[in-house]
């Protein structure tokens, strides 16, 4: 069984097709500047790789690209469209409603419309893709979609409402969502393995995803208590140019004192902001990390205080879970940051973390980071979205 | 020495008449509704109680009435007025500038009022009061200001600046500078005193001041290393009516949805949020208690979030500190609120931490709440806002 999956944006459409007898990526690539002009990239499992310029007006258009680059030409893995035996569609903003995977209907395209006001670039994005998807495929290819909020659905009232009035959240379902959720739920599945309790069960874990967007998740007994980020992908800590927490107060400081309206300040918080905001230089945690090594000050400090922010926000979540058995990081930064993780590892040696600096600066690889005596183990384990996407795809096609 | 304690609002003025031998309250009142109509109250350490409502169109007709007061009729405790040797003030926002208590000049009058876009209804009836101090006592009565900014100042830039566009901390002085510094120093001081360490050197403490507003502080050696309140009184848990910290994103939400401008919404978010808005009942903690009590689902969960979030505060200062030695509890509800001590205190059994419940339930007077074995203390530390103001100003004068 093949599964294409899909994760459509305003104007990119990325795409991978996996074969599941054996979970093997088969083809992946990126339609970019959907609407603008185009760019086209496609990559085979065995190296091929095609390029080109192209204009896709459309999400339509982008598919037509996918399909052709599938079955024909240089990059050719598949015969016919048929063989494509289900679509997964990865979506951001799931709401309240969705706690799991579900198969497509009108009504759920419905609802991730409905959700638009909730994650606007993202869900209008998402139902484009859907929908050519269909005008592509036909609607006897079974589509699946995978919600980043999903995981996190299992958090009380307690760690999803904030202190403001209720009305908010009954009129807009102002609460906290959480992303990432399918990340979170890969790499803490694999950590209680890893642990020897695959059904979770008595375990105390924090995964720590850290890329350009960054999130932590709270997951006792294999389900979420808590995470970092909320109504949108802002709160929590500072990232590549987002601001993470920050006072409410300075919010509105801010707007009064620049004359900003909210979707301007929006704007600053999402893309001004962060690692780039203070130090200046990057929002690329690379960039950030050589301005470090050149003496760069305020490089520095932005770098520190990610390190502070993420380390109290797991201190935050210890409490909540009431202790911890295992701290996993992954994503672009978690799995190829070594300074960071020991940094952070090194904050919690007070509860007996002790580090395998050795291990912890190996690259690539699934591996524990910390030495067998720590009171609390600490593992990389990178995440792979775009399998459980296809898996929770397989799953649902399978029941059909 | 007697010394007058000032802490003046934009329609009140408080006071405290203190003698310093002894370090005992001789007399203490409140002129409320000041450039409203007025309401004067005056009590004195023995007993007497005198009250009226006389009309006080500004700050210099209120210290009028407070000086009448002390000087004559049933309330009367001194006979002359320049039995008072000096006044302090207690100022809310001293900005990075004022690290410590000060004698009032022309130049820190200015600093105050200069800092009052940052707390702009503090600051400016700060300004009044010292004003009409002078007014009503002369300029040859020393006077002193007391930050609630200052203790906190110790703070490390990772812990109080925010992953925000530097600029605006260039341009507006946009950062975290805490408040009820006076409080938080006053408790842990005399934690440390209780821990055997009255330099504070080697001790970890977090001090909980939680009353109407709430904040707490983590003090490492004695000096802030972090706090929960920031630019202005509104960050960290969420308090009686206060929001404390939500996503940057929801306040641009409900901003963009309910049409609300940034001081609307700061409306919302300091007068409108918090235990009141999410109860539905009220603001206090004693209603909501009760409240609780009868059943009601929205107050128990004000209640739940509130001990939620103060214990994640609490994990993450943990971690930032690097272990805990002590807690304290202080201020309205801190010393009076058993249900909450013994909430955070369990939170944190993970560490070791025992409470002891009986002592947990005494009233009214400084203790230890833990057992010999726990392995962090936790206090209930009543604390004194006003003999700190007149301590600073006793020293403060005596180096005239």
């Amino acid at each position: 069984m093949k599964i294409l999956v899909i994760n459509a944006g305003s104007s990119s459409l990325k795409y991978q097709l996996i074969d599941m007898d054996g979970e093997i990526m088969v083809a992946k690539g990126n339609c970019e500047r959907i609407g603008i002009d185009g760019k086209f990239t496609h990559k085979t499992f065995d190296g091929r790789v095609v390029t080109k310029e192209v204009d896709m007006p459309d999400h339509t258009a982008a598919f037509q690209q996918v399909k052709a680059a599938l079955t024909e030409g240089e990059g050719k893995v598949i015969e016919r469209l048929d063989e494509v035996t289900a679509i997964g569609h990865r979506i951001v903003q799931g709401g309240a409603k969705f706690d799991r995977s579900v198969l497509v209907t009108p009504q759920v395209i419905q609802d991730i419309a409905g959700y638009a006001s909730l994650a606007p670039l993202h869900n209008k994005a998402h139902v484009q893709g859907i929908n050519a998807a269909i005008a592509a495929f036909g609607d006897k290819v079974p589509q699946v979609v995978v919600f980043d909020t999903a995981f996190h659905q299992t958090m009380p009232p307690v760690a999803y409402m904030w202190g403001l009035p209720y009305e908010y959240y009954e009129k807009y379902g102002v609460r906290r969502y959480g992303f990432h959720g399918t990340s979170h739920r890969y790499v803490s599945h694999r950590c209680c393995e890893l642990l020897g309790k695959p059904d979770g069960q008595g375990t105390k874990i924090i995964t720590c995803h850290l890329g350009n967007g960054s999130s932590l998740a709270a997951v006792k007994d294999g389900k979420v208590i808590d995470t970092t980020m909320g109504l949108t992908p802002l709160d929590g800590f500072m990232m590549g140019t987002r601001s993470g927490a920050v006072d409410p107060s300075a919010v509105t400081f801010i707007m009064e004192k620049e004359h900003l309206s909210p979707s301007e300040m929006d704007i600053v918080l999402n893309k001004k902001s962060g690692m780039l905001g203070i130090s200046g230089v990057s929002s690329d945690d690379r960039d950030v990390a050589a301005a470090v090594a050149q003496g760069n000050e305020r490089a520095k400090l932005a770098w520190d205080m990610r390190t502070y922010q993420i380390s109290k926000y797991i201190g935050g979540f210890i409490t909540a879970l009431g202790g911890l058995d295992a701290i996993v990081f992954t994503a672009g930064i978690g799995e190829n940051q070594e300074v960071l993780r020991s940094e952070l590892l090194h904050k919690l040696e007070y509860l007996g973390v002790k580090v395998d600096e050795e291990k912890n600066k190996v690259h690539g690889e699934e591996r524990e980071i910390t030495t067998p005596d720590s009171a609390v183990r600490g593992f990389v384990i990178p995440t792979n979205e775009e399998l459980v996407i296809a898996r929770d795809t397989k799953q649902l096609v399978e029941q059909l």
